[in-house]
This record gives structure tokens, sequence and C-alpha cells, in this order.
């Protein structure tokens, strides 16, 4: 490295015998420059956002530094420039998905996180439906319930591990491909994401954006669209914090050279009805098999494809692509390409024909309602952590997830309930905790005597 | 742990199968807490910063983890009562040395650091003659020059590492010892101090002033009198931080209890004329044994030997207390005290009487004027730098100190030198050292036409 030759030149003739050391010695030397020029409230150069993500990834430079930068990062801030220049260099740590060879604006769908999310199952066949590639490939949930790869993989013989030659073979085939994140992606954000846990700065809303576009850039993606969730089961507790996360976004899609737009999803209570894989999954499939429909999950699912399209350049008017999507599951195009995909991935497509092949809990519990009146709220968050108790969700990722359990809500926050009702069922595979879990979700469903409106489902477009 | 046991009673009973991992993870949980605490600018209890110390003295907090926290207390600052409670957790992490059997009132005197400071050498054999017990422990100097104990292993068969014991019983016997810090004082505070360097965060006051006092009060002291340097040669470049962080060690001082002065001296140019650890030590030799002095070294020492004969009870009136101090020197009682604690810790006396026999440089060089005119500068810092760079410091706590090599000046800011008169000697052991440093100490010491003041050498009395 150059600068380590520069300042070995100004050293007497004596100090020279250790060239190695001083090496080791200059790089200590730049990243305290680092650190001192943050903590001073000092815009960082790229370069020296470079030089501390190669060095960090490398294990050169210590975790106890970059805690120390991080933190610094935290209390002072970033510029729109430097969150730009960590997010690609993060970007740049690792490998790269090339998705060129396709001759098509590929856009990649991201949500910040939520309860019962299982729109990306929904809606990315409807768009490959209506011509728009997809080649998605989707992280593994922590936290509340699954992902999305977690979902696909209770389908029984789901191959969610193809090479990036068979990946992008199928999208050129049949137009849509859904495969776990295998390759070595932005490995710079994962170390310094699980550091930001561990030392308490998980929500910085800059490190977050430049995190969630860190690893949409190296996974190939022209065109991004993030679900912003906002509400008690999101990350984004408020419509300000959303919003400035959005704009953050934005801003880094800009100076990355990648058209991004963000829309802002309500994630106040359980998106849809089911939280738990395989209800999850059954309720996907019900969807795109044309069946009546939450209207909170059906809306954020023609938000969101409308938007895909757009970006995809297949069509500008929002309000005639949420009506072709509507048509697309009417018509069984949607279905069909589910079933395709499944197909071409190895699943057994008569777990799609028939959900009801797919494992049951042993337990089955529905939960009456105990007063008459309206639901005032079902919180997002308490529904995902009992969700997580009865074991569809993992602490740790080396948790196994029971693909069976969960809870399957039938009702929703602004619908009347009558004493008696069912007003959710709970699947459990372990007696105790259905009897825990069955008490608890009767303090989560609020109900009360007043009027109570529906929950807004889009609150804000940014772009 | 208490609180260990109470998050496991909150668990459900099918989580409670790994008590141990549980204690783990909450204390992982609970050092997050306190880092978010601190982040978010809350004032820390008393209890989370004994759980930080403790924790991170024993290893289970981790480095990152207390690197974060670091971070965040020096950005968002911390109140009084946060760095006396950081002080005494760090105080009391490892050993303390229990003087109360002297039955005494024990001052200790401690130097924010510099260059020629020789003044513990020549001040404690001056107290200790006229009563005033003298009980010190020193460490060693990393940077410029050596620390006192380095000096005093100058002297050969000088034996720095007494035991506790031992240490006491000369106390009692003759009123003076001084000996290196072989207990482990405050280990909390070193393994921090050392983290402080590795992440740019040295330059906190709160956190310098913490440090400073957690190893004295873990060294028994019962008062303490602090000479906070000043200018280029010290930490502190300016008034301004200095009297903050004189302030802040006074403020801890009143919270743990412990009488506490700080004397703001001068520190712009090295203290007396020799820098260098024989240099230095002849240097105090020939002041005890009352040979005409510098001025700046002579104010200095008397005035901290007057607030130490104060705060000992030996002395209200410090004009009274400086002419005593002057008595005993002239009267030979200081360097007879001298002469008596050399002897009774093995040093050979002789090196004392005749100052001849300490080991010399093999190279001596006078500097001559370039100029006439009058002494404008002598930048301590820079002098430092090159008595290290001839081998008189170390850079590393492992570096072996030459003790032969250094600076004499032989002027000083203020006076008045025609040219080819001398203006200081380098002692040298490596004759492309000495060519060097002569070129370079030409550069070091300004001359201007115009008059110049002395410098003024007590800056303020903080109590």
């Amino acid at each position: 490295m150059g600068f380590a030759l520069f300042i070995v030149s100004h050293l007497p003739p004596t100090l020279l015998s250790n060239k190695k050391n001083l090496e080791k010695e200059s790089i200590n030397m730049r990243i305290l420059d680092i650190i001192e020029n943050k903590k001073n409230k000092k815009e960082l150069s790229k370069e020296e956002i470079q030089f501390f993500i190669k060095g960090y990834t490398s294990g050169e430079i210590t975790d106890y530094q970059a805690a120390a930068l991080i933190m610094a990062m935290y209390l002072n801030g970033m510029s729109n420039k430097e969150t730009a220049d960590l997010t690609i260099a993060m970007a740049y740590s690792g490998d790269t998905l090339d998705l060129s060879s396709l001759n098509e604006i590929i856009v990649d769908k991201h949500s910040t996180g939520g309860v019962g999310d299982k729109v990306s199952l929904i809606l990315l066949p409807i768009i490959s439906s209506l011509g728009v590639p997809v080649a998605k490939m989707s992280g593994r949930g922590l936290g509340f319930t699954g992902g999305t790869v977690d979902k696909l993989q209770s389908i029984p013989g789901y191959n969610t591990n193809l090479t990036t030659e068979e990946f992008i073979k199928q999208v050129k085939e049949i137009g849509i491909s859904m495969i776990s994140q295998t390759l070595n992606l932005a490995p710079a954000d994962k170390k310094i994401y699980a550091l930001r846990d561990s030392i308490a700065c998980v929500d910085s809303i800059s490190l977050i954006a430049s995190s969630i576009m860190s690893k949409k850039i190296a996974s190939g993606a022209q065109k991004i669209l993030i679900d912003v969730t906002v509400g008690s089961g999101a990350f984004m507790k408020n419509i300000k914090d959303a919003k400035k996360l959005a704009s953050e976004i934005i801003e880094i899609g800009k100076l990355a050279n990648r058209e991004t737009l963000c829309v802002l999803t309500n994630m106040d209570e359980p998106l849809g009805y089911a939280v738990g894989n395989n209800l999850e999954v059954i309720e996907a499939i019900n969807f795109l098999k044309g069946e009546v429909m939450p209207e909170d999950l059906k809306k954020v699912v023609l938000e969101l494809g409308a938007y895909m399209i757009k970006l995809a350049g297949k069509g500008e008017n929002l309000e005639n692509s949420k009506q072709a999507m509507l048509e697309s599951i009417n018509n069984k195009k949607a279905y069909n390409k589910f079933l395709e995909l499944v197909k071409h991935q190895g699943g057994d497509t008569s777990y799609i024909e028939n959900v009801e092949n797919f494992e049951k809990a042993k337990f089955m519990k529905p939960i009456y309602s105990e007063k008459s009146g309206n639901i005032a709220k079902i919180n997002a968050e308490e529904i995902g952590k009992l969700a997580n108790f009865l074991g569809a969700g993992r602490e740790k990722m080396e948790d196994k997830i029971d693909d069976a359990v969960g809870i399957v809500l039938s009702t929703k926050v602004g619908r009347k309930v009558q004493k008696d009702d069912v007003i959710a069922y709970i699947y459990a595979n372990d007696m105790n905790k259905l009897e825990l879990a069955s008490e608890k979700i009767k303090d989560i469903i609020k109900i009360t005597e007043d009027p109570v409106r529906k929950n807004k489902m889009i609150l804000d477009v940014i772009m």
C-alpha cells in the first residue's frame, strides 16, 4: 500500500528494520485518524470509508476500532454522501451478482420486515405472469416468523439453492426464480450488522438504509422497490422515522445510480390473517387461487406490484396495472406461474394444488371473543412474539423453525365482533404452549365499544 | 448474580434448560442497556458503572462493547457523578494499598507529565526532611523521557521493587520511600487506557481525570496534589483545557472524599535544563546540593512543596513553607534525606556524592548560537521528541531506555544570547543521531531580536 511506503520514507534509517510491523502500524494509525475525524464531526472521504470497509472485512481493523467508529457514526450522524459511500463499499466487499445477461430491467423488492408478511410469495408470481422478470434472492428470517426462503422451503422438495447459472437460466426460461442468498453478498454488511447488534447501534437510520441498499446493489438489481413497514410489528415504529429511512434509501439509490422507490406500508397489525410458515404459504396460495382475501394484504400487494411494473418499464398507469394484476389472478395466470416456479425448482406441486397436504400442527384451538364490540388493536409485535413462542420463528440463525405452528386471525382491526365469535386459531405442537398462547392472545386482540377505523395501509410513496 | 435469576424466573419453563447460557445472555443484555442509555444521553447509575467496570476487568464484557460505550461517554459527556463513580469503580478493580498503619496524613503527588520533569526527585526529599511523610509509588514513563521510577533506577543498585511491608516499614523508619508500582493497582484503568489509545479516545478530559484519580485512590493517598502541566510539552495544550481537567479532578476528589488540590504549571519549554534520565538525576542532585538552579524548576518545586506541606497539616503559610524548604537545602537536610533514601533502597550513594560517576554517553556536542538575540521559544514537545530519538524515552512499554543520552539546555526562554554562545549540549551514543539532533535543535531553539518575557510558571491553583 502506498501510504505505508510514504511513512517509511520519513523514518530515520535505524527504524527501517521491520517493514512488516510498520505497515501494520500505519494501518492502525490510519484507522485512528478515521475514528478521530468522525469523532470530531468531520465528513469522511470515500477513500477513508473504503479503507475502513476493506480493513474490517479482512480483519486487519479490529472489532473494537470498528465499534468505536460505528458509535461515532451513530452519534455524530452521516452525510448522504458518507452513507452512499459506505453502502457502495459494503456492496462491493464480497461477491456481486451480474444480471446483465438477462437483457431486461431487473427490479428487486425488499421489505423492512413485519409479521405475517407473505407479500413476495403472492406479488412476484403475479408480476412475472404479466411479463416482468423476477430474479429474487432472499434471506432467512430472524425474529418474528420466517423469511421468504423459509416459507418456500416449507413446500416439500422446493430447492432454494440453485447455482447462479441455473438461477439466470430459469429466469430466462420461465421469467421467475426465487432462491436463497447463497453467494457471499456484502460480507462487510453482515459483519457490521452483527457488531451493531452487540453494541446497541441497530437503530441508526443511516446504517439501516446502508445495510439494506448494500445487499440490493450486490445482488445486481438495476431498480429497487423498498417496502418500508411502519408500526408496532415493524422496525420503524412511527411515520417520521419511516420517512427519514425512506429518504436516506432514495438518496443512496441516487448516488449509487440505482433508481429506487419506497412505499411506506402499515404494520401495526399483522398483514393478512396467517402468521407461521405453512399457514402463510397456504394464505398466499389461496390468494393466488382467487379466494376472498383480507383487504390489507390485497392493498399492499397491488400497490407494490403496480410500482414494480412501472419501474420495470411495463406500465406507467398504476390503476391499469392493479387491474391487470387482479385479472391475472382471475384468469389463473398468476397461480399457474407460481405452480411453474415450484415445479421448476423441484417442489411438490400437489401441495399447491391441495393445501390440505401441508403438515398440520398436532393441536388447533379456536379462540372465542369474550365480548361483543369493535376490534381496536391487534399488536403485530405481540402476535409475532407469540408465534415465535409457539416455534414459528428463530431467535438465533441456528434455531430450527417449526413450519406447522402459528396463529390464524379471523378478524382485523375495525371489524365488528359478537361474543363467542371465533377471533383466531392457535396451531401448536405443545399442549402447554397452546394453553399459554390461548390466554395471551385474548389480551392482544383488544375489543372496544367505540367505533374503530380500519388501518390505512399505504402511508406514503417516496421516490 | 441476582438479575440473572430474576430474568430466568420470567421465562416459560421450556426455556429453562440452559441456565449458564442465560446468565451469559443477561450480562450481554445488561451491557447493551448500559450502552443504549449512554448513547441516549441518560446519566448512568453507580450500579451500571460498577457492572461495566467489573465485567470489563473480568473479560465478560468484550473490548468492542467497551469501545462503543467509551466512544458514547466521550461524545455525550459524563456528569461529575458519573466520572466520580467511574473513578471509584476503577480504583477498586484490583489491589489497593492501605497506608492507615502509618498513622499520618499521606499526601500523594502526581504530574500530568512533561519534558525534563524531575520535580518529584527534588521535592519529595525536601518535604520529607521537613517531617512530611512520603510514601511514593510511581509508574514508568511512556513517550518523552522516563518516569520517576526510570530515573531512580539509573542510580546503580537502587531497588524500586520493595514489598508493601518493606515500603511501609521504611516510611515509618526514615520518613520516605519511593518505589515502582508493583501492585495490581486499578487494572480496569490500565485496560481502559489501552483501549482508549486504540480508538482515538485518549483526549477526553473526564476520562483523563478519572484515570489519574483512580490510581491515586487505589494507592492509598488521603490527600492528593496534582501538578496539571500546560503547554507544548504537556497533554493539556492550553489553559482552558487544563482548568477543565483540574475542576473535574477536584470534583472527583470531593465525591470520593479525598481532599485534592491542583496546581497548573507551565510546560511550554522543558522544565529546568536537563532532559534524559541520568542528566535529570544529576540536575536534581545538584539542586539538593544547593547549586544555582533554573528559576522555573525552583518555582515549581517550591510551590508544589508548600501546598503538600499544607495538605499534610504541617504548615498553613505558603511563604513560610517555601522559606523552610530553601533552608532545608542550605543546611543539607534535604540532600541528606535523599542520600538516606538511596542508601535504604540499596542504591550506590557514591553516585550521589559524586555525579561524575554516572555513566556518560559516548559523544557530547555543544551547540552554538548562530546569532545574538533573545530566546523566544524552546518547544518542549519537540525537545522531548528529540531526546526520544536519541534513545532517552520509550514508545512502547517493552522498549529499553538509554539512561546516558539526552539534551542539556544552557539557556531558557527570555534570556539573552550572543552569537557563538553555547545554547545546549547533545549527549548521544550514536554518531548519526548526534549529527541529526545537532541540526534539529537549532530549529527548535528560536531566537528573536525582540525582547521576550520569561514564562510564568504557576498559572493557577484550583482547590
